[in-house]
């Protein structure tokens, strides 16, 4: 069978090979266009990157003037080149990142410089062949141990770039000096043009339209936040949705409850990164006195375990088993209220980070308990369902129902007691369904083996049991919320956010332009500032 | 209350500072220990990562020959420094990583050169004047969109190194054509000595002692694939471990189940470098002619999804609410042999990835599907607990658990008849632990705002609610275990693995040193392969 694979995929080389020709002419012909439509988007999708992209230029053309313009390169002579590099190299996107760059790149070649020195006043002393030796054992050891150091967490961490520029320059001047007899001249004038080269990056990168690693880091906290939110919200709303207003199945990629959560999944590294070069940024902003980029990182992973729940929500709108419509039907208000409560409490808390100000005391403790307590009373209500905590109570369901609806509204009601009444036959027709579902689905996803789906939905759970999941994974979202909550609350504590005044509103907007909010300046907070 | 709390760490300052005085001293005291320390962990963790160390040591001693030899220095001259510069920026851990680093910049340094060729065509007729000019405005208009094509998602992902290298050339040849007229030979030296560098290096990375990308991707998705087996079957016992029995709560981070699943959560970043350096790599073993470095890339995603799956099921662990022991007990037998139905399979995959043949067909179909099958009868055989299919059943607990435990081994009705009886009992016994334990809670985390907390466990939600939460997340890895299987399924016929033999022993082990496992060069693979 192996073999038969085999031959299969090799006839099938020409045809394929003949194919792929065409598939390149096509893509050499799209390619122009692509391109451009590459090129506009990088540019609208953050402007910042064509401001970047002619500092570069501008910064290049400066420190090439030192070697083009006759007084500046008599003064520097031929090391202006040094410069040049140095502006390749150091030169990044953000304030921080080239901060980090350029400090590692002064330290490492300021490390090697010295060690280098003491090197060559060992192997000085020396005639030519054992200064040789000695030159070669240097830079085996040295290269060695300084590979090693680059494995170890902490120096990967902060300063890898910085081990690596001392090894060049180590080796550079260990070696040179064999043959150079000046080397140490050789390095001055290095290090003069170097530090021009740097000085040039520094003022392009801190005082003409500076981006600041803190303030994206920032900004992508307040984004998280309110992404998990909208996650949320239309995560519940979509499993409440009655099956036929269901439209066709969205790609992933396309799912407005993917988009949400899917920042949050894989921001490790990133932030990280963003932390790491923030924590070397002047302060920049009269935010705060001193930001606690780690918070936002600590709070960055409290985010990631709340979209793992977010994840198994959206999973149960996708799972091989699922509640029938009329057993959902029974919790949906409450629900969709639990929902938008932590929803609400989630762009609260991004709306809070945003304007640099701690959230609301009392955020908690309104809409969002009294909608868990109703659930609760929704899930009581349902003994038939659930094991409710009073053992005495009925179990007929229609009795408990209609006392139920007693208590309620009368649009409650109806809800309740039409999905009431037609359980029965809502869960022959369902299972009907269900049958013809599993046919069509068998036939959409033809590659998929279908065995163990089957075997899952063969297996008659008891209906409520997925609801059942439902429910508690959204209780937990509001358990970790509090997580949230928590984290939040300390960057407002270690940040020094002003305080929440009862008369701030509460403007919860989703528009990415309205960033940079109100109530920045004001004079409580720059008070706090003095003081 | 904002200018208390600031007039707090205020006064603060001096004994903390007076302190962190002292902390450094005793770091510093510390420090030689812990480098010696982190020295040896880091070479015990990876013992290749001592004979890279000493790979770089020799390159660069080797390279630097070239330098200190007077016949070989003759030949080259001044220019032998760039080789230097070579290793020690291209060569890098794994093969495919030198490679992907070494072809980056020999195309970065071509097409520098190249273009810098023509410039200097164009350039050569004006007067001295307009040439200054006329390199400034090139190097401005080349460095601007240089820059700009790295945000390219494509270009960043693929050849952002080539991008800097072909910049920094570009620049380094133009700006020095200024001054020196015969650059073309200054970049064909250079070019020599760069190539000698890089010969090095892919000398020293392909084949003295070699690390591949690719090999570290397989070994790494094999343990992935073991650690979500342990973590799935170590969070379901200790789910289903008696209370008392609860050891003192560990550390996340020495949690076993956390430690199985975390390699995999954050795994996406370090995934895709490996699939993109080992794409450069050569094939480098016999085990398939060509390897679908794309689908592990792919079963990494699917991975992750599951492995979200597990930190739900870890989460139901420490949730607000709990299931009662005494409900939980009811169900301990099948979802236990779920977990294990699940971990088997994982481990099942992991040793056909690992050893290369293909995973055995009826991989689902026995245990684990017992097992669910088990666990819905358990399910439906407690209709207090959950609605269940059958209508008419009698809804006496007593009853059916009698009933039920008929049908069951003696050892298992002993263990449901026992939970049974002592249901009532047990509730409240709980519910008077619950509040003592949410005393001691708050008093060990006086630091959390416990506000939702108590909101949530006050709720009284019916207790079978978590239970039915677990049961299903259980359900969902089953289901989830199908798209992993169908990825490395996949995976296999992708990479022609060999077929599974019935023959073939299952040999589950979760040994790291026995990592390269038997039945690799098998006469039938073999055949395979020359076929």
């Amino acid at each position: 069978m192996e073999k038969a694979g085999n031959q299969v995929s090799g006839e099938g080389n020409v045809p394929v090979k003949k194919t792929s020709m065409e598939i390149l002419l096509g893509k050499m012909r799209r390619l122009p266009g692509l391109v451009w439509q590459t090129t506009l988007k990088v540019g609208r999708e953050d402007p910042r990157r064509v401001i970047h992209s002619l500092k570069v230029g501008l910064s290049l053309t400066l420190v090439s003037l030192l070697y083009l313009l006759e007084p500046l390169f008599n003064g520097i002579g031929q090391n202006a080149i040094w410069a040049l590099m140095t502006v390749v190299v150091v030169l990044e996107f953000t304030a921080g990142a080239t901060l980090c760059k350029g400090l590692n790149r002064g330290l490492g070649t300021l490390a090697a410089g010295m060690l280098a020195f003491l090197i060559e006043l060992v192997a000085d002393k020396t005639g030519n062949v054992c200064r040789a030796i000695f030159i070669a054992v240097a830079v085996f050891m040295i290269g060695a141990a300084t590979t090693y150091t680059r494995f170890f967490p902490y120096i990967k961490k902060n300063y890898e770039y910085g081990v690596v520029i001392f090894l060049l320059t180590f080796n550079l001047i260990t070696v040179s000096s064999y043959r150079v007899h000046d080397v140490l001249k050789l390095a001055h004038q290095r290090f003069y043009t170097i530090a021009i080269g740097c000085g040039i990056c520094l003022f392009m990168s801190l005082l003409v339209f500076p981006n600041w690693s803190g303030e994206d880091l920032h900004n992508s906290t307040v984004l998280k936040l309110e992404g998990l939110a909208r996650s949320i919200e239309a995560c519940v709303k979509e499993y409440f949705q009655e099956p036929e207003s269901h439209g066709i199945e969205q790609n992933l990629p396309d799912d407005p409850i993917y988009k949400g959560y899917k920042a949050v999944l894989d921001s490790k590294s990133n932030d990280e990164t963003l932390a790491l070069h923030a924590s070397w940024e002047p302060r920049h902003s009269l935010h705060c006195y001193r930001h606690p980029w780690q918070q936002y990182v600590k709070l960055a992973a409290v985010l990631r375990h709340f979209g793992y729940t977010a994840v198994a929500l959206h999973g149960s709108l996708h799972s091989e088993i699922q509640a029938p419509y009329s057993v959902r039907a029974l919790f949906r208000d409450p629900c969709i209220r639990v929902a938008r409560g932590l929803s609400k409490v989630l762009m609260e808390l991004a709306d809070s980070i945003r304007n640099h100000r701690r959230c609301s005391p009392g955020l908690l403790s309104d809409q969002l308990h009294e909608a868990l307590q109703d659930l609760n009373i929704a899930i009581k209500s349902q003994p038939r369902l659930f094991l409710g905590s009073d053992h005495n109570k009925a179990t007929n369901m229609l009795a408990v129902a209609a006392a139920t609806a007693n208590h309620k509204s009368k649009k409650d009601s109806e809800v309740r007691l039409s999905s009431v009444k037609t359980d029965t036959s809502a869960l022959l027709e369902w299972k009907s369904k269900k049958s013809g579902d599993q046919f069509k689905e068998s036939e959409r996803k033809t590659l998929r083996p279908t065995l163990s789906k089957i075997v899952i939905t063969s297996l008659e759970f008891s209906e409520a049991l997925p609801f059942a999941a439902f429910a508690s994974l959204l209780v937990e979202a509001v358990a970790k919320l509090d997580l949230v909550i928590e984290e939040v609350e300390e960057l407002g504590r270690l940040a020094s956010f002003k305080e929440f005044k009862t008369g701030d509103e509460i403007i919860v907007c989703c528009d990415r332009t309205q960033r940079k909010n109100t109530g920045v300046s004001q004079p409580q907070y720059t008070s706090d500032m003095l003081g």
